[in-house]
């Protein structure tokens, strides 16, 4: 960054991940269940951040948590001996060698995962950890409770080691149906007499229904020190850091007369003289196109010990640039740097201007943005 | 896709690109402007369709034109003897002598720039040709008029090849300003008595402004078979295919009683009894979070000969997965094929019921879906 003699040939931008913070969200997970097992979910490639960074900064994580067999892979090649959990299960038959292979623990949530497990022969030894998904009011993966419990008689036969889970529609909402506690209801009542680990709590149950944590609980979200409810301000006194930083720098300025019009659509009129500061970062780097006008964007003006000052969008985002009302920033030039969201700016309140939630965002990181590792 | 026995061991998700679109379209572009040259846009990594399938595709473009030096570097890698011109020119004086080399054409927007170039000794014999821009009223990148011809006068005394240039902010739209004629007023003032070849025209325009085509037009989005207003309806009859084509599978149905909800937050409940399919793709995939209940998934029941079925998106998307309403395709089951976007449903209605263009959809698939190049 900066017009340093290191500066990189290429665009100014740059999302850095920090393993700290990762290793410090963590952390706060821990406090917060001490009780329970982690498997700390780092699916969509860790929502953004790298499976080479969730390695470095969740290395102390009870295991991981995914989708896709090639990730799990990937972690057995780069040294991960604990244990994997495939989230969605297998996707085809032809997966089950291979998931017994990398020796990854599975989410049952269909009557044909159920007949590919029990018609499997060529088990290696492995014990296979079986996490059988309830469906319990979201509609989304799983068994019903009449299906599920002969779904985990019939698995218990086949000498699998069965796990209860379910996932909640509404932990982070006390306004919407299903709740959680008609949720938990349907839940206790489809285990009642299996005896088994349960695994229930994604972060917004982390954070507000202590009630039910269970035996493994899945953090997502709040590991990454995004808010589950897009608002940060619900986690602000948690204690959360953020681990990616959205970086550009400025690479033109504009002085504008009043009257005049910004970008496609004039969708911004400058109501007086004003200077406007064009930045390296569009969608299709992955910052939002909703972004409305208003939108923070925290910029250096003044080298790297500046404390910075924020400034607003000003017009629709483009592919490539977006541009900013500089008349808070007297001293921003060509070369600036500026944070899109991160440390100064919590991605949720980009989010919010954008009318989403932070996850989305930092999954939509485009593959063009260079990774910083820290 | 599909239960065949070479089914890949993933996630069923899979983005194909069809080159046999990107030549059909490039023809297209040539019969809308025989007298001009291409520089066909492929930033972005091809608007999400990869640089890998744009040089196949496109390999008859008079020239391509990117953002990242790095691009340009990989298309002298495999091969691309043609012209390459960097839209934003060089982000830093470091890229010049890289530039150089690679024989890049450059933008020049910014006095920076006008300044590296003026003091740069080391040409290799290479004979830059640059394309100087011009903010004729969108007040994103480029020179005002005063500047803009003291600019061309000095670069052409340092012995580079000059062309004039400017981007319109509405050429799609009618009632925004500035308009085109009053861009292109500004654009002719400017230039007056400066000879060189010229470069104006962004899709918008080639299709509906043809009397500000230039030497040199700049085709993006109509390469791809998108809108340039985001409506499909606007290119309809310009016989533009879809390059991209997103397709998955049903991994789970669910038998929702009335009165049940389905997902985060319970956006959806069922009216009545009903089916609901679970898709492998959810908004970490880059289909788009703000997807309204009703966009049209195009679902095949029945094999790979059925002509297949739209179905009406029930429930909010989700980072992995979405759920559809299946009452219009009794048939369908778990390992169905459907089609997110491409040949049956237009990437720009699955945009416009989300609230945005078909540009941010294709620009923002994601790193974990597969490509396959056909």
């Amino acid at each position: 960054m900066g017009t340093s003699a290191n500066h990189p040939i290429n665009r100014p931008i740059l999302a850095s991940i920090d393993t700290e913070a990762f290793r410090h969200n963590l952390n706060r997970v821990r406090e917060l269940a001490p009780e329970s097992k982690i498997w700390s979910v780092i699916k969509a490639k860790s929502y953004g951040h790298s499976l080479e960074a969730a390695l470095v900064g969740l290395e102390s994580t009870d295991g991981f948590a995914l989708l896709d067999i090639t990730d799990a892979q990937w972690l057995r090649e780069h040294g991960w001996q604990g244990r994997i959990l495939l989230l969605e299960g297998l996707f085809h038959h032809n997966e089950l060698a291979l998931a017994d292979k990398l020796q990854c623990d599975l989410v049952v949530h269909s009557e044909s995962q159920v007949q590919w497990l029990e018609s499997y022969k060529g088990r290696s030894g492995h014990e296979f950890n079986l996490f059988l998904k309830l469906n319990s009011g979201m509609n989304r993966l799983g068994l019903r409770p009449a299906q599920y419990r002969v779904a985990f008689h019939r698995l218990h036969a086949a000498d699998y080691r069965m796990h209860h889970m379910t996932h909640f529609a509404n932990a982070d909402q006390v306004d919407r149906s299903p709740s959680v506690g008609e949720q938990l209801e349907c839940f206790n009542h489809a285990i009642d007499g299996l005896h088994a680990p349960t695994s229930l709590a994604n972060s917004a149950a982390i954070l507000w229904h202590r009630n039910v944590l269970g035996d493994w609980i899945r953090p997502g979200i709040m590991l990454y020190g995004v808010s589950p409810t897009g608002i940060f301000a619900d986690i602000v006194r948690s204690d959360f850091q953020a681990v990616m930083q959205l970086r550009s720098e400025i690479i033109d300025i504009q002085e504008l007369k009043k009257g005049e019009y910004i970008g496609y659509g004039g969708r911004y009129q400058a109501g007086e003289d004003m200077r406007i500061g064009v930045i390296a970062c569009g969608y299709a780097d992955g910052y939002p196109r909703h972004a409305e006008d208003g939108t923070p964007v925290w910029i250096q003006a003044a080298g790297s010990d500046d404390q910075g000052v924020i400034c607003p969008i000003a017009g629709q985002v483009s592919m490539d640039m977006m541009t900013v009302d500089l008349r808070d920033a007297p001293n921003a030039k060509v070369g600036s740097v500026v944070e899109l969201w991160g440390k100064e700016i919590p991605v949720d309140d980009v989010a919010q201007m954008s009318g989403t939630i932070g996850y989305e965002l930092i999954c939509a990181l485009a593959p063009r943005v260079p990774l910083e590792i820290k």
